[in-house]
């Protein structure tokens, strides 16, 4: 714990600096895994699926019926559970289809934009630790709304050849429409180049390890987009007397339980409710199953005693957090103040477990500063806008004058002689 | 001219290939420059002016003055085109601003998103064969709109040191903040780290030649934003009998103009019309004064002559053209046929360069078949949309549940504990 009182202006910026990351330089072992796969296909994803993940795969798509057999293993109220999840992640992401919105910047002249899926997406889902079907309600669903056609999944399959059972009903249930037992950057090189098996896509999505980041990041230089950058998942909390200790406390920790690495931030104007809250924290911790990831999480975390909130939010614009939590008076009257952050909990109910899980909003959200530039994946993540534009006759006339000066300011005259050519038909036809 | 006709569905992959890029290996140079500016700043840019623009450069920043003395050299109808094309693409970019949706997805669970401006972004202007003022519109428009508060622009000096006139004209007209006179890796590479003159940004926007692309690409792995991948220029035409084909021709030729990269494709069902727009290529590039490198992006450029308009669509969509144009009868009918492009031109009198400067749609599009994939530049591209969600006491014992058991599921059970404690709560005060 890394515990401020008051700090001065100028020592802001070095309070919210994010720890290095020992970015291993994996550059090469995966420029390899990419090279053996573009050239040898199924071939190359055999031999790694063996000496990465100790599972012998014969065929790497998961059959219909391994998917029929999987229904019988989860319980109903998990069912239930996921049911009303997807349903809220359907709402809100539905809610931002963007209608056709035809605008006529000059007489004549009308311009709109339009959707379209992304016709192949990939979402790779690691296994590890917690099996995260989360994040393929996350994606699969907005992919699904976006109108995407082929939905592919890749996850690594255990020492059996399998898939974690959960992962495997969430996908199907979100229209997957095809799901390959494949992982690390094996998997992302394959969606990348395409192989015998599994299809080529044209963006990648999903959460993964240092070798899986890394790929992703490869894959762009071949061409496929991907979601956005990757780093430790963060909160930060800004609680004011009004908050109630065990809930920030809870909160700070479920962000510590995700790694070693997850970065926790805690910021107050009141000295009580401050001191309450490290107490709070240090007492939960001891009864958690994942303590010694919290723990480690929590001793690199930074607890900042501010003077008043209008601080405290210069402070959380300058780190632009994944994660923003307002337990504070009136919250919702405050959100004007935030110019950085991914996804944002207002008041004392809105726990991050709720966005994690089943609020509806995306938990697939920008890290290490990355909320200054990025949104969060949305259904705007799974399309193209494309603009479109209808110029009659008379809206040529109105416009015409105006390109040809501007075309030949730029000395590009075949660009002028292509409305030259418009105008001086039309007026011959007058 | 590579002329197809009538070629088997199982050709069209190979007629659409764009012919590799020969990528010069420029990462090693390019690592030099933003090591050097990195650790000295403006002395380093000081030397690569000098270097590669021939530039002795005392104060990078365009002054006030200056500013104030291009304002005459600006021609009276210029400045009226400028203003129209502004109006427009204000117009349309507004329109693009996003209204605060609040959606209750569950009884008590209130989510929405939230617009903010990107703080600070970087606009590059390439000079060279055509000072791209078009561009400054482009990019600076949609930054003022969208709300960020820095706007720097970087564009190469010439050998007296002076920025193109009409591109420090259009850059103050559109609000860009600060404007300085530094081009190349260089100036990619200042935007990434800042210097003593030039401002950090947290997402640069642009074109440029192979340097800057390359730079560009680098920036992004020290945590800055850019707008897209970059690649030529291109154009897709898909014209019918009722079409005209000095128009098509003229319009073939404002793309092959851009560069002896340019890529142009032309498809077209009808035999008689397939031809006179050939002929009339041949004629109008004779008159050309950018001839030399029109004629040569032609030389590599696909002519198809198709069965039906149908086959046209689904080449169009395998190539994902930067810029199509439909001169085709009822063009709009068509377009729920087009799955990628950047942006669509209907009719006859929808040319190329109205987008290109004046209609008010962006011309700033992905080229290289990423229409597959990405967006063009649009407000989106400058802004952020952070999510917000409010659940009250009700919402989260109507969700809490769900949550609970999700948590359980994942193995996360600190998680579980943010919502148990407050479910507890809320029971205990009932």
């Amino acid at each position: 714990m890394i515990i401020t009182k008051y700090p001065q202006k100028s020592d802001w910026k070095n309070l919210v600096q994010r720890p290095t990351l020992e970015k291993q330089n994996l550059k090469s072992l995966i420029a390899e895994v990419f090279d053996n796969v573009s050239k040898n296909g199924d071939e190359a994803l055999r031999f790694y699926s063996k000496k990465f993940d100790s599972a012998e795969i014969a065929d790497f798509r998961v059959s219909r019926n391994e998917i029929e057999t999987v229904k019988s293993l989860i319980s109903n109220d998990l069912k239930k559970a996921i049911q009303q999840a997807k349903s809220n992640i359907e709402i809100f992401h539905a809610s931002q289809k963007e209608p056709i919105n035809k605008i006529e910047t000059t007489s004549g002249v009308t311009c709109w934009r339009e959707s379209r899926g992304i016709e192949k997406v990939g979402i790779y889902i690691p296994s590890g630790t917690a099996p995260l079907f989360s994040t393929v309600l996350m994606l699969a669903i907005p992919a699904k709304l976006a109108g995407c056609k082929e939905i592919i999944l890749c996850s690594p399959p255990n020492e059996k050849g399998e898939i974690n059972p959960t992962i495997l009903y969430v996908a199907e249930l979100c229209g997957v429409t095809e799901i390959f037992k494949v992982g690390g950057s094996q998997a992302i090189a394959a969606m990348t180049f395409g192989t015998e098996t599994i299809s080529q896509v044209y963006k990648i999505f999903g959460p993964g390890n240092q070798f899986v980041t890394t790929a992703k990041e490869m894959a762009t230089e071949f061409g496929v987009a991907i979601d956005m950058p990757a780093g430790p998942s963060e909160v930060l909390v800004i609680a004011d007397e009004q908050a109630i200790p065990a809930f920030c406390a809870a909160d700070l920790l479920s962000q510590a339980e995700h790694g070693a690495d997850s970065q926790v931030v805690f910021i107050s104007d009141n000295q009580k409710f401050f001191e309450e809250t490290l107490n709070e924290l240090k007492s939960q911790l001891q009864n958690l199953p994942r303590k010694d990831l919290a723990e480690k999480a929590i001793e690199n975390s930074q607890f900042i005693l501010v003077e008043n909130l209008s601080e405290a939010f210069e402070i959380s614009n300058l780190y632009a957090p994944e994660h923003l939590i307002l337990a504070i008076e009136n919250s919702e009257d405050w959100t004007s103040k935030i110019a950085n952050a991914g996804s944002v909990f207002l008041g004392n109910y809105s726990c991050e477990s709720a966005g994690d899980y089943a609020s509806g909003t995306n938990h697939t959200l920008p890290t290490n500063s990355f909320s200054r530039s990025y949104s969060g994946v949305s259904l705007d993540s799974f399309l193209k806008k494309i603009t479109f534009q209808n110029i009659t006759k008379q809206g040529i006339q109105k416009l015409g004058k105006t390109i040809e000066i501007m075309a030949e300011a730029e000395g590009l005259f075949a660009h002028k002689n292509a409305v030259t050519l418009r105008l001086n038909q039309i007026n011959q036809n007058n």
